[in-house]
């Protein structure tokens, strides 16, 4: 099959290259370590120049060979790749958005090679607490690809920082992030809790399940600040055996995020889209918190990427041969 | 005026002696780094003995002295001396405890020089979420004491691990703890929200205010894991400056805190311990919370530790000369 477009997943620790077909089926695809707090920085010759730009240097690395051979393929990126501190800041654009006025919406970078690489804007949701994201914006646009267009969606995309996007009538209308992944590593790492917990192979779902429904107990009522500290005082009474204290710690925060949904969430079709064995938590940690509509979404990237590609007019949709 | 009492102060990161007179006055007080984390290891002799045990060697550090000119002088110590990783393991006590049955529960270890060291016990709260103190339980009978028996006092132990402890007719009732300040502290060194901050001399109280109430407002509904971001967000749309982000982030952590004490709390006499000017940012985050009788009590441990050592029969109240 002929290549249509090539997309490129490029976050803070990570660069997902995808050689997309049409209809923008996946033809191939790479992934390297090169996000971008992690760029290369070995000089290297590209298109005949001596470079030592990290950017450069990854793009080049994920689909140089790519280009050689078929130089006119479009190029979009999503993810942090467009932050201040990634290639090119794409300004973030308002919620409402969906997928017309954010693929209307792609900011240009040229790379050394000339190639136009395309950059998806993050999204900003203005008010008192103002809320962004780059990246998430692009998976939930996948995810609503195939969907009757009408009616309300929630889309969980659990993380380091979780975002919680809601969608009316194929449109972003407003999100929450819960920096729950993130917390949850430096507890593990630098607090008092982690110096207890004991690595373990299998998941224990019983000290998952127990800091779940601690999380949404009464208990649970006067925040995470005061629920994490029984993290180590069920461990100190022996009932939290080394080895389970980071699945009560992880389901305890999860129940705490999930807490945070609105009420009408349970009467919403949810979907979630994710790192499977994260996902598989998160739809646990929902069933016992009495979510009743909850499904996984796969491959939301670059089916996100196609769909704005699409719009922005850099490819064109499969036609029947 | 003569010596009654030497009284340790004796915590994870610090060890703090008192040299105590008739009526618990102070005659004499030292601070040492020498904490049950911060031992110290050169070995020396002690008593003719040489020695290279490093409780017995802060011990001697922190009060040799005092006990060869005076060794009959009984000693008490307070704090995580008596933990499982501490000197000798004071086992917990139920609440509900008062001066008088804590004070018949001390648990003695004898020191090289052959000085009885009687240590507080902990305090534990058995339940679905069981809790623990070191410490606290003494400067929480400081503070009572002098003050009329009868009714409800709410004693707030800011620190790395802030206490509230519920106090009924002289006994301690209920207790709960929060992690804030270990959370704090590990999120501004290693978070996402620390790489934006910026050290600043002055307090921000404005920003500081602001994170209070968005603690309690509409959003502060969803927890802190969601609240937390804004110290980011605000940041990147140019509402919090990178000095004031600090100060926010402690606003908005306290703030959380207090929406986790019983709604009665805000008619219930509030007392204060502490460091003075962590006291003064609860203090003042109390007042915009509308909680409204809220004082500070001083030298709660050295009051708490004479008090106990009465009650043990270590010592005499003072009789009018």
């Amino acid at each position: 099959m002929q290549a249509q477009l090539i997309a490129l997943d490029w976050g803070t620790s990570s660069l997902r290259a995808y050689k997309l077909g049409p209809a923008g089926v996946v033809l191939e695809q790479r992934s390297l370590a090169s996000g971008i707090m992690h760029l290369p920085s070995e000089p290297r010759d590209i298109a005949g120049v001596r470079c030592s730009d990290g950017f450069e240097l990854a793009f080049d690395a994920a689909c140089g060979d790519w280009l050689d051979a078929e130089p006119h393929l479009p190029v979009i990126a999503c993810g942090m790749v467009g932050s201040a501190q990634g290639w090119s800041e794409a300004a973030y654009r308002n919620t409402p958005v969906d997928v017309v006025s954010l693929g209307k919406a792609l900011h240009t970078v040229r790379s050394l090679r000339g190639v136009a690489v395309h950059i998806v804007p993050g999204v900003i949701e203005q008010g008192r607490l103002p809320n962004v994201m780059r990246g998430e914006e692009t998976q939930v646009l996948g995810v609503l690809h195939n969907r009757p267009a009408g009616g309300e969606v929630l889309i969980g995309l659990p993380g380091s920082h979780s975002k919680w996007v809601e969608v009316v009538g194929g449109c972003i209308t407003h999100f929450d992030t819960f920096m729950t992944g993130e917390v949850f590593a430096i507890l593990s790492k630098h607090s008092i809790l982690g110096r207890t917990q004991q690595p373990c192979e299998h998941f224990q779902a019983e000290a998952f399940d127990r800091g779940v429904q601690v999380a949404r107990s009464q208990d649970g009522q006067r925040g995470v600040l005061s629920t994490l500290f029984s993290a180590r005082t069920l461990g100190l009474t022996a009932e939290l055996a080394p080895d389970q204290q980071a699945d009560y710690l992880s389901g305890l925060m999860i129940g705490h995020e999930l807490a945070g949904l609105p009420e009408r969430a349970r009467h919403t079709p949810i979907i979630l889209v994710g790192a499977g064995p994260l996902c598989a938590r998160y739809q646990r940690a929902l069933a016992l918190c009495g979510f009743a509509h909850v499904s996984l979404a796969e491959e939301a990237t670059e089916r996100g990427l196609w769909q704005l590609a699409l719009a922005a007019g850099l490819t064109q949709p499969a036609t029947e041969a």
